[in-house]
């Protein structure tokens, strides 16, 4: 609170980075590339999962776990998948740590602990989970096998940010056994639907779902369906993928099944993931220049109360405030009540804000006596004075409302930034303004695709699924084209 | 379910392996000493996350995480720690893999990728805390501290077993930092009491309070605080330990606190663990040879429902059922209807005997048309039949008594193994009979423990903390002794 955050206008990066310090989410640690989620932010993580996790068993899934390391020759055993991860990967060699002879006090790997084979630290569990599938699956009747795991994975990524990339991130990944290629595509599908789901009804955070190209598909997988969010700086952010794998991983290791029919077929699979990163997505995407502003139904303090008191009173004013807490609380709001006696209203006020509390009540004696409570809505700061009495089902409104209300303003902020253009004079013209999405009709082939990424840095972010087609021209390379697909620049 | 489990009267460690897999727990992996935590199993370890962590809430700690990897110089940061934990710990060297230029299609470490400083992976999370902890106080007004964190964790053991022992395994990892040694210790014996009485209340297992001996301290604690239970092969298993680290890891990392009174002053802390060991625990204490014996609070399944019918009457029969069904998922009762049209009831009987699912409930249309319901309860093998119009209350309260009474025998069985003996051959005859806790006095030296370690492989399970004080002489020097301590072999 010494100091206000930098400005979105004047820095986006920078409001970012010191917005997410500040707020509590999470800092950098002593570990290259690699973060801390300090409490406030692994709170609202928690209730990510809490929600994915329901959203997942409903849907037929289960959970269970699979080993941290994968020994290389299972690694390697997915050609294409191998190739994806070997570049960025963190590589175990030995187990075992020993005094250094040249530096008594010191530690160094003890030479004669190299292990026969290296262990990779898994960037994705694609090859640990179907060497582990072959012994599950026998027959027909073992499938569809649906497992889920929620986990830690590493990526060695040069350069990381906050959330949105760092060496070691937390996810869940769904591994799913199909005996036809039609139900793999359904579940690739129907996950898709789930994580649109989540982003919109819980991040309040509007999404294109569509499919990647070939240059953006997940090493491994034949199609890679995604959503993607849109920032307040115009930049777009993947926000979660799933793939329909095809039979590549049941052929690289050998998971065939009994068919009804008697024959003996491989597998089909499908993956699907979302991790951390959506922390920086739902920062990103509401945020102001005073702090989060954080959708009332991930926030971890939904309503603050302030009191406003003369020295002396605290305690009577915190008795006369407890019914009202405990009306709120009764209700299932979590409620946190700023009884610190060493800060004044308006540092807590500031407080508050900046860690995106929806709803701030502030509550003195005269208000109490007079019948009315100060209200104030953090996302769009109005304040108004509301009656005591009715106080937990207007509060309990506020926050639904609230929730739309953050979920229509990122939408229309969407609809603002989302330009369509026929020439590649516009096409730039977009993005060297307000950036956003820009749909534009594109030849399909992976050179053009890369000519575009060079002179502009927007990529195709998906080929939407509820595009229509529509004849056009591409505006590269004046090719034809049957339907318009969504470029940005990215996260 | 094709052959019956091996006997644990014939051999107990084969049971345990055949028993841990057959139900569907978990099963070793591809990677050495690293397991599958299958979906029975992982739900199991929720039910008990979930307990867990609403505890810990409830007593104020908040969540976070921290990087996975510990560099080097601060895992050696506390020598006795780093000591402790150095000789099996994996060590990550390199960041990439390459093509094997002498072997195509294969992969190797880059030798261009040398990290400049190895990263340990965490074998316990001390460092890499305490050096974070280090930003995060300055003043008593961040105090207390009070974090947890739930993680993966890597010790590289020599020999492992499922659950038990094993290389990457699940825990959860508090972490407190106070101002004073005595909220310190107030705090670990808070941490204590949490455990012993999830493991009494939830896990049915009743367990001995007690401080660890020097010699089986945690590298880097001042104090160790123990719960043991006892398996029904006579050996103890430590269930949770509860560290009061005094000042040594604030000195090694320098976590200093301005105090009310102006100075400046060493942090105490503690820090105190559960992991996925518990499983073990939880299947060595209450199963028997026919499966798992699962405590109805823990159990995924708490009852199953199979149909008893002739050919053409199950939909029919479902349908009938269905109230039933309904009114135990309202009563808060996790249910589940076999309605698997492939297998006759005596193949499912004994697959829901074999995972330890506490009650179940065979109806058939006759029994429907009678008003009664088939009920067997898993713990004592008792069938009874039971008036269908009161079939929710009374599995209500059928599962309350199951959790009574797997606690109460394996409370009895505790009792009947505990021997309290006063000479070295008392002792040698108890551990050879049945097994068991052996309390004796011990003259408090590290020698004498040792030498009865080599000679009996008993250890000190704990000095118990409700052990009255008693004069007498040890079992093996006959010196002088205040106290008797617990004796066992232990897991």
């Amino acid at each position: 609170m010494s100091k206000s955050l930098p400005k979105r206008s004047e820095d986006y990066s920078l409001w970012y980075n010191e917005l997410v310090k500040r707020a509590g989410l999470a800092e950098n640690s002593a570990v290259r590339g690699c973060m801390v989620i300090k409490p406030y932010g692994y709170a609202i993580w928690e209730k990510m999962q809490r929600t994915l996790d329901d959203m997942f068993k409903r849907t037929g899934h289960q959970n269970a776990y699979f080993p941290l390391f994968v020994p290389k020759s299972l690694f390697e055993a997915e050609e294409k998948n191998a190739e994806g991860f070997a570049k960025e990967c963190a590589v175990v060699t030995h187990y075992r740590l020993q005094t250094d002879p040249d530096n008594p006090g010191k530690l160094r790997v003890d030479p004669n602990a190299k292990l026969e084979e290296e262990l990779i630290v898994r960037p994705t569990s694609e090859a640990i989970i179907w060497s582990t599938y072959k012994g599950w699956i026998q027959s027909y009747r073992d499938l569809p096998l649906l497992i889920n795991q929620w986990a830690n994975v590493v990526r060695w990524e040069m350069r990381t940010r906050l959330f949105l990339r760092t060496a070691e991130f937390l996810w869940q990944e769904g591994h799913t056994a199909h005996a036809t290629a039609e139900e793999a595509v359904a579940e690739t599908r129907q996950m898709l639907e789930v994580y649109a789901q989540f982003a919109e009804e819980w991040m309040a955070l509007p999404v294109v779902k569509g499919v990647k190209t070939e240059n953006e598909r997940f090493a491994g997988a034949e199609d890679t369906y995604c959503i993607e969010g849109l920032m307040q700086d115009g930049k777009a952010l993947q926000a979660g993928t799933s793939h329909f794998l095809g039979q590549n991983f049941a052929k690289a290791f050998d998971v065939q099944f009994q068919s009804k029919e008697g024959g003996l077929e491989y597998v089909w699979g499908t993956s699907w993931g979302v991790s951390t990163r959506l922390m920086g997505a739902l920062v990103m995407a509401h945020s102001d220049d005073e702090g989060l502003v954080l959708p009332p139904k991930l926030a971890p303090i939904q309503v603050v109360i302030v009191p406003i008191y003369k020295t002396g009173q605290l305690d009577e004013l915190l008795e006369r405030i407890r019914p009202m807490q405990m009306g709120l609380i009764e209700r299932g709001i979590s409620v946190k009540v700023d009884d610190r006696d060493t800060e004044r209203p308006g540092y807590k006020f500031a407080e508050w804000e900046l860690k995106g509390v929806p709803v701030r009540l502030a509550v003195g004696m005269r208000d109490l006596d007079a019948g009315t409570v100060e209200v104030a809505r953090r996302d769009t700061k109005e304040k108004m004075n509301l009656p005591l009495a009715d106080i937990v089902n207007s509060v309990a409104a506020l926050l639904d409302d609230i929730q739309v209300n953050i979920y229509r303003k990122a939408h229309q902020f969407r609809e603002t930034h989302t330009t369509r253009v026929d020439t590649y004079e516009q096409f730039k013209q977009a993005l060297e303004g307000e950036g956003g999405f820009v749909v534009a009709h594109w030849d399909g082939t992976s050179e053009t695709e890369e000519r575009i990424k060079e002179e502009t840095k927007a990529t195709i972010r998906c080929i939407a699924l509820n595009e229509p087609d529509e004849d056009g021209t591409c505006i590269l390379t004046g090719k034809p084209s049957k339907r318009r697909v969504y470029f940005a620049r990215a996260y």
